[in-house]
């Protein structure tokens, strides 16, 4: 009978509830209860799932970024670079309400961060992958400084996502993209300061 | 009595008492229970000086807003202005102990402002200010989009001191005044589009 209850639930669909009492609370309202309760399930179907609260979070993080990565892996690279930095990065933005629910839960991550290790080793293997990535296209490029101005272009996305948080009238959904656009630019300039290969062999 | 048991502690000590709780464990660690214990006073004397939590948030986060903006002005804008540019916003990133607890406690108010108008009030009111002062610097040295680049200049700045919360090795402070150096650098960069008033002097 026990095995059966707990059942009806999983790991999953606690995240899905867990998301859900953030993306409307914050962090600091996902109690086990709440999400219990969201979930419609006991808090002893969750807590056979999750033994703390800690790990409850962690599966949630890594259910969100897992998502993240996977739309952001989505986008076609093929076209310009610019175009596809645009289209990947604008994912991150607060662009419509299920982006906006999505930001406000990763900065909650983010700032608990500061306190869980848990939570810090996923944040930090998500920031090292998606860095990576960037200075990727960016080597590609030939931007100078690829590593420094890829963490800075997802710094920007990630700023401009936590300033709209509590102010998307100073951030509309317009405004985030053209300062999107405008930091894209900013990044790539660095592509006129070391020549490409193409661009030696011209001068030579 | 009653007054003089209150007189003991002001709202000042209580929102030092709830930033040295917060830094530690963050927000939602600082109940009114936590703060009056840190505060060294009895829950009543809290609640005499704040009827609700959302009092004492918005209270301890407009004592951590002036103390930043006193600082940001205080900073000699005498010199070079990528030099001012610098040390006013190297004051936002967490270079040391002390800027680490102010960036860790101000992007959890960051965060509790999507879901509390009296928080997203002094957020916006904050950011606004922040970036007329940055626009005004660099509309001063002719550059390109100045309003736009100035939210992108405390968008990088406050998404970097985001990143370094639960990474702090992977933003080391060398990296993070690096990291900042490039971002002024790309952001003036836009002073070669538009030709300032000498410039143009000069061509004429």
């Amino acid at each position: 009978m026990r095995e059966r209850r707990y059942s009806s639930t999983s790991p999953e669909h606690l995240a899905a509830a867990l998301f859900d009492v953030a993306a409307q609370a914050g962090l600091e309202g996902a109690s086990v209860r709440e999400v219990a309760k969201r979930a419609g399930v006991s808090i002893g179907a969750v807590q056979h799932h999750f033994s703390t609260k800690d790990e409850m979070f962690a599966f949630a993080l890594r259910t969100l970024v897992d998502k993240l990565l996977t739309r952001l892996a989505d986008v076609d690279q093929d076209g310009e670079p610019a175009r596809g930095l645009f289209s990947a990065l604008s994912q991150l933005l607060p662009l419509d309400e299920a982006r906006s629910r999505e930001a406000h839960v990763m900065a909650g991550f983010a700032v608990r961060a500061a306190t869980s290790a848990s939570l810090a080793e996923i944040r930090r293997t998500t920031l090292f992958t998606i860095r990576t990535k960037l200075s990727a296209v960016l080597i590609g490029m030939g931007v100078h400084e690829a590593e420094t101005r890829a963490a800075l272009l997802l710094a920007a996305v990630d700023g401009l996502a936590l300033h709209a948080l509590g102010s998307p009238g100073l951030y509309p959904p317009e405004y985030l993209e053209h300062a999107l656009d405008i930091q894209i630019a900013m990044v790539l300039q660095g592509a006129e300061v070391v020549p490409t290969t193409s661009a030696i062999e011209l001068a030579s």
